[in-house]
Parts: C-alpha cells; structure tokens; sequence
C-alpha cells in the first residue's frame, strides 16, 4: 500500500484528509517560503507562485525521507511506508483580493480593514498542489498545478464581524476567513472546489495522484469501512 | 440569549453548525414528509416543495415545544430556553439531475446506476429552509427560502468508483454523494453554497435570521472563544 504523506502542519488540511478516507502521514517542511517566492523570475503569475511553493516543500520532506531512510537501513532498522512506497503532497495557499495577495491578519485591526475591503465582494482563492511518488528514497515522478475559486463574501453587520474578530479565527488565516468554520456565515457562495478553500483540493490531488500512478482510492486507510 | 433549535437528525448538518459557532438543541420532527408533498398543488416548483417540507418540519417541532412548555409550566418545572427565546430552524434538501429528484440510493446496485448518469455531469443541489421564532410559545414571525447550488461531478474511474460504493457513504444520502467525506474527491466544482450542499445553507440561514430578527453571531455558543 501507498503511503499518504502530507507536507503541511495544517489542521484544516489534515481534516479534510481524515474525513475523505485518508490517514496521512504528516511531515512538515523547513522550506523558507519568502526566500522561495523571492528567487522565481519577475512576473511569475500567482498561479505559479503557489505551484512552486508547494513543490519546494514536496521536495524538502522527499529529500528528509531519503535522508532519514537511508540511515534508518544503515543502522538495520526497519522502515515504515512513507520510506519504501508513497506519495508526498505538497500545498500552498493564497487569496487574491483585487488582484493583491493576503496574508493572515494577525491583529484584529488589520482583519477589520480586511473586511471592510472584502465585504459584498469577490476574492479568488488559489491552491497549488505538488505531488511527489517516492520508492525506496528516489523521486520516480512528479505533477503539479493549481486551482481557483472565486469566493463572494456577504456584508456582515458591524456587531456580526465585532463578534467574528473577537473569536479570533479570522487573525490567523490566510485572507482573514474560513470556510469551514464560523466564517462559513459570511461567504455568500463560491465558485470552484471548496476542499481547495480549506486548503486541499481533493479533485486536483486526485488527478495528479493519477499523473504519477496512484488512484485516490488506493490511499483509503480502510476502503471496506 | 436565544436557543437555536435544529429540526433535523442530520448529523452533517449538526457538524456544519457546531463548526460554524452554533451548539443547537436538536429535536426531530415527526412530519410524513410524503403526506406534505403530496398536499402541494400539482405543478408545485421543486423549490417551493424543499421551502415547505422544511417549513412543515420546523412548524412540528415549534407546536411540540409549546406543548410541552405548557406541560411543564403547569407542572411548575422550570422552562430551558427553547420554551421561552428560541429559533427553529428546518430544512430540507433534494439533488435533481437532469431534473429528475434523487433520494437516497439504499443499495450499491442503485447508487452505481445514479453515477453513471451523474459522472462528468451536473445537477442542482437544493436545500430549503424555514425559520420560526418562538417566544414563551408562541410564533412570533417565519422566514423561509431556498438555495440553489450547482454540482459538477468527476468521472470516477470504474475501480475508484467499485472503492467508493464499497464505503457504504454512498448509500444513505441523497444524490449518492456527499461533498465533505470520500464523495469531495469526485466533485470538481460546485457554484453556489458549499454548506447548503453539506444540508444547511449558513449564509441563507443568516438571511431568515434577520428578517425574523435575530443576529447569527447573537447565537453562538461561546462569542468569546
């Protein structure tokens, strides 16, 4: 069996997983992400941006597990599946509000300006996916894209979003909103996969997990539940 | 506060709100949904026929919790807050492909038939809902309406699909899918609501709220968290 291994420290992301059959293995990368997105070529599109992000951190954890493999064997230990057969998924995240990338908001002022701009409007949220197949520390092949959705946002009264800042979810996320928590009240609707908003999109793993071999279903960790 | 009474045994719609902030009390109607449908007059649009079914569910739970709230008061028992402030709030979902209305699939013969018609396709998810507000009893005004939210759906590969039915998830939901577990691998996009399509539309639900006067942030468990 292929093992599932997720490059990515997110709650949200490991939720959607568990939820769609799949136990991953969860590994995080040490990818500096600014030094990353600082060397790609000027006018490299935000689609790009996040393909390519999302492919440093895939390939970070392959080469740890190639490392860690490898001296795992020498010592004559034995090796658990991400090691010998398994894919490693790699995902980065970002909203475009007006043609301008959001980050998390940290403080409740800067999420309150967010918003005032955001609401009654549009944003397009971008996913990048980057599917690594290892076998026994070696990289056999690769596939990577990217897929948007285009997000309305209702107009929250200003006691509705007092009370949304004040729960503090909006501060530590990426374009200051959920969609699968309390911010779910504030997004009118969408356009495009909404597990890629949660910040993996199964449809688009699951056509690069085809690229390189591997049906979705296979990492099922109990098909016949 | 007001308690938030959910007219529902869903417990993907529990999940969506308790996600959402909301920590409902559940109660479950006894409508005959078949009953209802059939008093609609011939020509009834399908979306006027989801707003009445949740609207039927919503009124059953309201006119049992004013009896027992009389029951209890004459009791001299204290009254929990759904007998003096609360909301109801029913609803009432159906997934039409090519205009023909699907229920549950029940069997794996069944929900293979429905995705061969579904793979590659589209269908309208619709989900209706009906807000009553209830003091000591009482209706004080109604709300109801219905969203709309468009499916598109993968072309499951013949293996991918044998995996799926062999979950059983398919089995017992309408439409033979659900956009939140092992089902949001095969939908590649939707336009429209994602949590309409889980069963409760958060953002309509919002709407009804107002126009029966009541905020959705008033209703969250724990507005400090």
């Amino acid at each position: 069996m292929t093992t599932f291994v997720l490059a990515s420290q997110s709650p949200a992301r490991l939720g959607v997983l568990r939820n769609a059959g799949v136990e991953p293995v969860v590994r995080v990368s040490n990818v500096d992400e600014d030094a990353v997105a600082a060397a790609l070529p000027a006018g490299t599109t935000p689609e790009n941006v996040v393909i390519e992000l999302a492919r440093a951190k895939a390939r970070d954890i392959a080469v740890a597990i190639a490392d860690q493999g490898r001296a795992l064997a020498e010592a004559g230990r034995a090796l658990p599946g991400e090691f010998t057969d398994s894919v490693v998924v790699g995902c980065d995240s970002m909203l475009l509000v007006g043609g301008q990338l959001q980050g998390k908001p940290l403080t409740p002022e800067v999420a309150r300006a967010r918003w005032a701009e955001m609401a009654g409007r549009s944003a397009d949220l971008l996913t990048g996916h980057s599917v690594l197949r290892l076998r026994d520390g070696e990289i056999l092949s690769e596939a990577a894209d990217c897929s948007t959705t285009t997000v309305h946002f209702a107009k929250p009264e200003p006691e509705e979003l007092d009370a949304y800042i004040a729960t503090g979810e909006p501060l530590q996320v990426a374009g200051s909103f959920t969609l699968d928590g309390m911010g779910g009240w504030f997004v009118e609707r969408i356009e495009g996969d909404p597990s890629s908003v949660i910040g993996i999109g199964l449809p688009l793993v699951r056509r690069l997990l085809a690229q390189v071999g591997v049906g979705a279903t296979q990492l099922w960790s109990d098909p016949a539940h």
